[in-house]
């Protein structure tokens, strides 16, 4: 390799492009043990540039393309092209997002990028930081809550505190019962309030569960509400939930990681009203906007707070005699040291399309789901789960023809609950569609579309995949699920 | 912009290129408010892709030149290139490290990698999981140490567990009170055990701390042993820590997150003996190996112990009605959902360079270090804080002239606590050199130089940063520092 490596990112880069054209399929799929078989992955030995670049082709070769239409697997798919340009740019100057000394232009990027966005989401004195995705963003939350209500558990922890519960809905994601175990709470202190079919959380159900625990002597400290839950995309009516987090003095957290993109059309942020109301707030570009992962923000209405909770005022880092402003050393808010520069790539994809460009993408975004869940409704075999768009997810069961025309009863269901898996494998094989599926509560197995900005599907190719999972569909046998 | 953005990414590329230029300098520093005037950050109004460019070329302008050898600023410094083409693949890739089906190569590789990794750290039968950063891997420690003890916390959370403590000595990193706090233990649950002048535990100090909290009645849980102190270097006496946490049954962690490199090295390994004893182990290949940040490694002795610790089965990404083998889906051994691949980028750096290249890097480092210290030690002014290596940290006083030959007493030394910081000042503003400086315990402001893998420097530019130290430290006047 040359001093600097240029001609073998060249090379690389060359990979990457060719890896984008059209006619390389969404994935090659190959079960684990066989991928091991093909793949050498052994590092014990070096290799030359020229076998190196054989491995790299080859790791392509199998990864899967998730920007391609056909990539309905994740909340994610397609990158923001500008997003990528961040992100290539943030990789090569290498820097960590802790003091201005080091990443001056980056941190005056994180801090006006945080400032627009608390201003969109309508809470402009807030404070806000990049977080490794929304599950440290909930962890965020949870500490930012706990703080504010008890300062002394920084020192003294939580064997002295009242015993806290955090309410969360039924359609929520794990993440929070992962945070209650780590931050000591236990995943018992998380009491489950269900929604109704549609997944929203049933705001009296919310109300009568807090006022249970107070009148147990217990300590309501985090109300969490969705604005998009993981499957069905729901949205909780969130003047509601403030409503009741205001009259019983708990602090409310919205989960946006998926629906926060809405908020970026004028259009649509209506459906998360009450979100302005949040004490925090998490949204994850990297998901519906297509920044490339990870790009994932949280959001505080307390100005001072992150500061307060997490400030551990390292002498060799965040010297107090530094020849500059240090206010702008933001590190001590993180519970990370060294933080990666997340806020560059998606303050690329903000300066090239402006408010506008992102308003377009996201309304264009709901109009493709809009279409989408119309086409499931009418076309044959099809059956939505939910009849009405909230996020733009669409999600619905395919009944293949020898299914049709039953009692859906128990047995009938255990069946396409078993029949959905069976399609998804077909399809995957067929290098046709990866799509994710589900059960949520009652409802078994069941395909999920969740649209993004990128790439712009258009209504021809929703029409084609829909056609994939029919095609698939009418291959399965009864033999095969059984 | 075209469809892909090719042209668009291209165009940025050679801006990365340029920017490399050996004529370009370390850093222009700007003010934080003088910053804010020179640059256009706004992003409400949408730009052209020429526009955007020039905003491209604007934060290369003001960023710091990381890859620069007279960057020692922090403990990394230069990128791996291969590391780098590693990381913009994954960026290109942008897919998530929770199951085989949406990366199945780079699954793999998490696998073989962290395998490998266990092997050469001595617990070949270990798991382990790349995290963001060596903050959340002492989080997955302490968690993992917890869980062990009392699995009950999972569900129960801390209020009925026994009284727990924590052992971290007096010169370790900052995240182990975060973490206490995060998790709910209280920062007032660690027992700092004093170092000696190098900076490493005092073991017997250890043993006998423990001693004193079991017949207290509480439950020391976690020992926080050293394997390269953030400003110091030192080490701890790991054998020696091992016989005590055996002898009392307490978890033994190992914060490798800046020595752990010197593991590659046959030659310099020993240094850790007794590492191989440890519970858990927390490595950051971003420091001195050169991976791009972030790249962090958490390996665990026990292996099913992070699937059992922080599983929470989500029934919508794990489903356990796939069609393939989903033990390769690893995603429920995290904290995080979504997952950015880190591994990708170290597995590029080591199937290039092998073994055996990396172990060369990690002794040119040391020379490097080693002969820093010499010079350091036989050159007129300069006085080295700690006399001999553990990692390649040289710590050092420049004594201007006007202030040699004076008794060093207590006023003395505020005056040199002064001048360190000046001393820097004037090397930032001038360019010539980016040091890190600190005070650490009685050692009034000094400064650390780090040595890494990347990019190597010679004799000539070690004594060129000594010589830019005394020229500016020599404009220092009495009066600049009252």
């Amino acid at each position: 390799m040359d001093s600097n490596g240029t001609s073998f990112l060249d090379k690389v880069l060359n990979l990457v492009k060719e890896d984008r054209s059209e006619s390389v399929p969404l994935i090659r799929f190959k079960h684990p043990k066989e991928l091991e078989a093909i793949l050498d992955l052994d590092v014990t030995k070096g290799v030359s540039d020229k076998e190196l670049e054989q491995c790299v082709r080859q790791v392509l070769q199998y990864s899967v393309k998730t920007h391609k239409a056909t990539f309905r697997n994740q909340l994610f798919c397609g990158t923001d092209p500008y997003g990528l340009a961040g992100a290539w740019i943030t990789e090569a100057c290498n820097t960590s997002q802790y003091t201005f000394e080091v990443g001056p232009v980056f941190t005056l990027i994180e801090l006006k990028l945080l400032n627009h966005i608390l201003k969109l989401f309508g809470i402009p004195h807030g404070d806000g930081i990049f977080s490794p995705g929304g599950s440290i963003s909930i962890l965020y939350g949870l500490v930012a809550a706990r703080y504010k209500k008890f300062p002394e558990i920084k020192a003294k922890g939580m064997r002295n505190l009242p015993e806290m519960v955090i309410f969360t809905s039924e359609d929520s994601h794990y993440s929070i019962k992962k945070a209650a175990h780590w931050l000591g709470f236990g995943t018992d202190s998380i009491r489950i309030i269900p929604t109704n079919a549609a997944g929203q959380i049933l705001v009296h159900k919310l109300d009568e569960a807090i006022q249970v625990e107070k009148d147990l002597g217990r300590c309501p400290v985090f109300v969490n509400g969705m604005a998009g839950t993981t499957v069905l995309g729901a949205i909780d009516d969130l003047d509601a939930v403030a409503d009741v987090c205001k009259k019983h003095g708990v602090w409310m957290h919205v989960d946006a990681c998926w629906g926060g993109s809405l908020m970026l059309s004028p259009k649509y942020k209506t459906k998360l009203k009450g979100i302005e109301r949040a004490n925090s707030i998490s949204w994850n570009p990297h998901k519906m906007a297509g920044a490339p992962l990870q790009c994932s923000v949280f959001l505080v209405r307390d100005k001072g707070l992150l500061h307060e909770a997490n400030s551990a005022a390292a002498q060799y880092l965040f010297q107090e005699d530094k020849f500059y402003d240090v206010s702008y050393d933001t590190g001590d808010k993180s519970v990370q040291c060294g933080r990666k520069i997340d806020a560059f790539k998606l303050w690329m994809m903000w300066k090239a399309r402006g408010d506008l460009g992102l308003s377009l993408l996201a309304d264009q975004t709901m109009a493709t789901a809009q279409f989408c869940l119309e086409a499931v409704a009418k076309r044959p075999g099809f059956k939505l789960v939910v009849n009405e768009l909230q996020c733009p997810n669409v999600c619905f069961w395919y009944i293949p023809s020898f299914m049709r025309g039953q009692d859906m009863d128990g047995q009938w269901w255990e069946i396409m609950h078993k029949i959905t898996p069976k399609i998804k494998e077909l399809l995957t094989l067929s290098s046709q569609l990866m799509v994710s599926y589900s059960p949520v509560r009652q409802y078994k197995n069941f395909f999920r579309f969740a649209f993004t900005f990128h790439p712009t599907v258009d209504e021809d190719q929703v029409l084609r995949m829909l056609q994939s999972i029919e095609d698939c569909g009418e291959t399965v046998t009864l033999d095969m699920v059984s």
